[in-house]
């Protein structure tokens, strides 16, 4: 059988490491490392699918759970899929909806079979399964969809972190047992979990890797552990995973983080931080963030960003977007959701340039100092 | 001095009597009769100005007291004008607070000198004055401005009426006095009142044009009278109303009242209603309109509009629009107000060609019949 997608590796990085490479896919090739702008609801908010094409966005991630309770997948389904439904025609990725059972849902009661929990919006009782998940995702009809997993939150004990990770890699088995490929048209990822501790981690790369996936998410990251943490695990998982297939750090949306990454071997990344921030009036500039809403910039007449080149900074001043943001007028949010997926898909080609060129280091460094993450006060993004 | 804009008037519809023209502003030349798609707060809401052009928008109208509280108008100036603010490089028209002095504000006092009244948001005391509204006005910088007036509730005693109307004719003289032109570049049109009362319109209409203005609204309409009594006062005015001038009817939206209107020789329309309807998931179509968030269109994979070519209906289903709608996602918002503009721009487009080929009560007939103005059922939109 024909594999639905697959990793070219172009080089790697000699200064960092960092792989530079492309995926082909059946709705296109993609460019990695590379940012996804998330599309929770069949939508990345506020922005049409135009204005992601020409950010140039070359994938885009939707949520299975979200989709699951409403539309509902078999209305997706037969809309023609996701891809039909939304109007994206480019790559799709769907994640299983695991993350979102273990951080939405407050009661759950998790068994070998799977788990039982409650609708976050209308508390009905419901129940998801690595069959279920894969099931809904076919119907979505995305061209990379991910296995069903359990996301432990952090910390979590050395003893149910291994539970956990046992279960993740037969959840993982069934999910490929279930998965008919749509003809070809799709591919299914593991997910690596195991906390920080590095034996779990290793164990779940081994179980994951001898099911022959194509391709490898890293999950349970990104849910409160310190970035050094996050680095470290980054590190001791990346160097065990097969290096033609890619690599997906899920939920990973800062500019460090993606940075970071990277180095350590990662080729995808989504989060919803450049649009969540972007809708309270916050942008990821070239010097760092700033708080487009503050009194500051209220007579500012220059754009979000003097080295940006978007859609907003080229036609639109920081005071007129505060305007609109303080008016609650939804062209404001466009805007600042705008820049923002813009900065990190552009930050993302500033990043495979440097690989190209060997001088990824070089580039973290200043990058780093003007954006202001060596600063002691440093935010996260 | 060169007038800031001229009305050139290119054919009378031989069917119905309406006009077929052009008017020419500092920022380009628009085709009368024509919808204005409402930027209240230098913004039409959920819309860019690259899709209002897309659409065919070929001026648009900003509310005069919503800029004067936020930003202010000081600011609007110092960005360079409301069409750099904005980044809207065609004709704007803005108009001169008084109809949200007295349709906002609950505590208002009205003398010679002007209005007292309350800021609607924060509470704090204000003043307006036909001086204070034409400064306001000059320092947005719109092509076309609009004289400050009493716009008077519906119904009104004939005796309030004959008073207000009265003083609405002072005030508009002193707008003439205060206004400068902005180095004719901008154009201040008077507002005829009058309410009901044929012969207080007439001696509105009398007043505004011994001081010749380069064109004339009919305001104190679509405030609560029956269809009927708005098409019998837009007959009475328009007749007295100069050929050479254009006539701009106030905050009319709804398909019948913008044909009747331009039966009756009326060039110009705004209002909010596209808008405000389509983010309430309402939408206008060829068969009248049709609440897009209703259960019924769940499953329906068609466009919003079989007959309609616009960029939501060329791409999206009532399925997709229901569901974004349904989870509150600004785009399903963006693609009915983009629709709902669309379809007055284009029905304004359809009536000049029925103007230009003599048909334009042919037109309405067939329009209303589809439409479904014609059943005893029909709303207003």
């Amino acid at each position: 059988m024909t594999e639905a997608i697959r990793y070219e590796h172009l080089k790697t990085c000699r200064q960092s490491g960092a792989r530079l490479g492309r995926i082909h896919t059946p709705h296109g090739v993609i460019d990695t490392p590379i940012f996804m702008p998330v599309g929770t609801l069949a939508t990345v908010k506020m922005m049409s699918p135009e204005e992601l094409k020409e950010m140039d966005a070359q994938i885009i991630l939707s949520n299975t759970y979200h989709l699951w309770l409403r539309p509902g997948e078999d209305l997706v389904e037969e809309a023609g899929g996701l891809h039909t439904f939304m109007n994206w025609d480019r790559p799709m990725l769907t994640d299983s909806g695991g993350f979102q059972v273990f951080s939405l849902s407050d009661l759950r009661d998790i068994d070998e079979e799977g788990v039982r929990f409650r609708n976050h919006i209308s508390g009905e009782r419901l129940f998801l399964s690595p069959e279920k998940a894969v099931h809904i995702q076919q119907s979505l009809g995305a061209d990379i969809i991910m296995a069903f997993d359990e996301c432990p939150p952090y910390p979590a004990s050395y003893a149910y972190m291994r539970d956990s990770v046992a279960r993740t890699s037969r959840w993982a088995e069934r999910c490929l047992k279930a998965h008919d490929g749509n003809n070809g048209q799709q591919a299914l990822f593991g997910i690596i979990q195991g906390g920080e501790y590095e034996d779990l981690r290793r164990e779940s790369v081994e179980d994951l890797v001898s099911l022959d996936f194509p391709g490898y998410a890293i999950g349970g990251l990104s849910v409160g552990e310190p970035k050094s943490v996050m680095n470290e695990v980054l590190e001791q998982t990346t160097q065990h995973l097969p290096t033609d297939k890619p690599r997906y750090l899920m939920g990973v949306g800062s500019a460090d983080a993606l940075i970071d990454g990277t180095i350590r071997g990662v080729d995808m990344f989504d989060c919803v931080l450049p649009t969540r921030i972007g809708r309270n009036g916050t942008c990821m500039t070239s010097e760092g963030r700033k708080v487009i809403r503050n009194a500051s910039f209220a007579r500012d007449f220059r754009p979000i960003d003097e080295a940006c080149g978007c859609y907003a900074c080229r036609n639109y001043s920081r005071a007129y977007i505060r305007h609109l943001i303080k008016s609650k007028e939804a062209f404001g949010f466009r805007l600042t959701s705008y820049h923002n997926l813009y900065f990190l898909i552009e930050l993302m080609r500033k990043v495979r340039q440097a690989i190209k060129e060997d001088r990824l280091l070089d580039f973290r460094a200043s990058f780093f100092e003007q954006y202001g993450f060596n600063r002691p006060d440093a935010k996260n993004f």
